[in-house]
């Protein structure tokens, strides 16, 4: 408990300082990502401004991960430190109402001083939607990953099962990051499927940069060349990169919930 | 037949000339309207470019209307004349391969020189998108009119029928457009529902400027006032403006489909 108490102590001299953890919905097509750019708008800046203009005060958001350019949220989780007495529930529609319409705060919870929105995490759920059909519906083109021909998704559900566990994912992580460890435990991976849209939903306790669009460019690529459980259990023990089929687009990417 | 006539002899020294017509589908969030514009992209020069740089030749491409900047179209129809032999079936694909993603030919059928996408047209149907939820969706955001409140559908649906026959619309018509008469048609107004969408749909002969939206406003605000047939009888019958309610957003109206 030493990182709770040094907290509480820090923060100490504020008697009324609330930590307020928010869930986030946004479609990241008009963003440069989640994170503060210096080219281009990021969803986190647009969002501390919102908050700012509520409570009068300098406002710095943290998420449970960024989200790169075009990808979308359903149920991103961030928080921040206020001294304002806005009731909890009065939060989602005063900052809505400083919002751009394509981001939302769903929900307001009053948490712990010591609860963290990326390190208090116990897992996270991404969902990759795939849409099949021979002319691209103009409506989803930045919401929907479409593809022109047709996905055996009983090999891709398949060829999916390979990755659940507790592996080294290095060769489904995009050359160049500089993490500690390329292991990652992925606890589930479903397909379901309405209005043609398949999603492919990914549950894990954390993943690497561009992981899951990785994972479903080679799950895709896979069932497209019909390939074998066994050929993607090599790529995975190959830890490279070039082994692993192609980085599926931005838009067809959700990040859906994070678990505390 | 004259024009029939007049239009043959007028084309007969170009031994190949086809008239193309063409089914599109476009999501307006990005375009300053169908139409050309001095400020901004017009979908009509988007198309024009496609078709043109698949048939290397100038094309005018005519439209059975123009849509305002942020309405959309699931079933635009427009015409245009060409010498190219490219197969009837092929264009669809060929087009699109020069468009971007907000903007696709669905369908291309081969008509007669004297077809005209404006003026064959027997009769269109518009269709309104509305959804009402507390927090609004930021996926649907320029693809839906979503209202905070909660409509009395029922109640809708019974005022909407005040409006069904042929009558002098000039109430739901924008002020200050120029037109002949202001006598239209609706055939059929008709409410359904889906995934929380209400979608009024309008058939008629022919629609006024901005008609359908100042429809829909005043429809929403009748049923928001719980006012009576009689009210809305008396909104028509007064062919003023200021009498019918709110012109409804652009981003909920769709062109569904035009019937020859």
């Amino acid at each position: 408990m030493e990182p709770v108490l040094l907290q509480y102590h820090y923060f100490s001299r504020f008697e009324k300082m609330r930590n307020i953890q928010v869930i986030i919905a946004y479609c990241g097509t008009a963003y440069n990502g989640w994170q503060i750019q210096p080219n281009g708008l990021g969803i986190q800046e647009v969002l501390q401004k919102g908050i700012s203009s509520i409570t009068g005060e300098k406002t710095h958001l943290t998420a449970s991960g960024r989200t790169d350019a075009g990808v979308h949220a359903l149920g991103q989780s961030a928080h921040f430190f206020t001294d304002s007495s806005i009731p909890i529930d009065r939060f989602p529609v005063a900052i809505n109402s400083k919002l751009p319409p394509d981001i939302r705060v769903l929900k307001a919870f009053e948490q712990p001083l010591d609860f963290h929105s990326r390190y208090s995490a116990r897992q996270k759920t991404y969902i990759y939607k795939i849409r099949q059909n021979k002319i691209a519906d103009p409506f989803l083109y930045d919401q929907v990953y479409q593809l022109p021909y047709i996905v055996d998704w009983d090999l891709v559900n398949q060829l999916s099962k390979v990755f659940i566990g507790k592996y080294d994912f290095k060769a489904f992580m995009a050359s160049g990051s500089a993490v500690k460890t390329t292991i990652r435990e992925i606890k589930a991976i479903e397909l379901s499927q309405y209005d043609n849209i398949t999603e492919i939903s990914f549950t894990g306790n954390g993943f690497l940069y561009n992981m899951v669009r990785i994972l479903v460019g080679t799950l895709l690529e896979g069932a497209y060349r019909r390939t074998t459980n066994a050929d993607m259990k090599s790529i995975l023990n190959s830890k490279e990169r070039s082994q692993a089929g192609p980085t599926a687009p931005a838009h067809g990417l959700y990040l859906k919930s994070v678990d505390y």
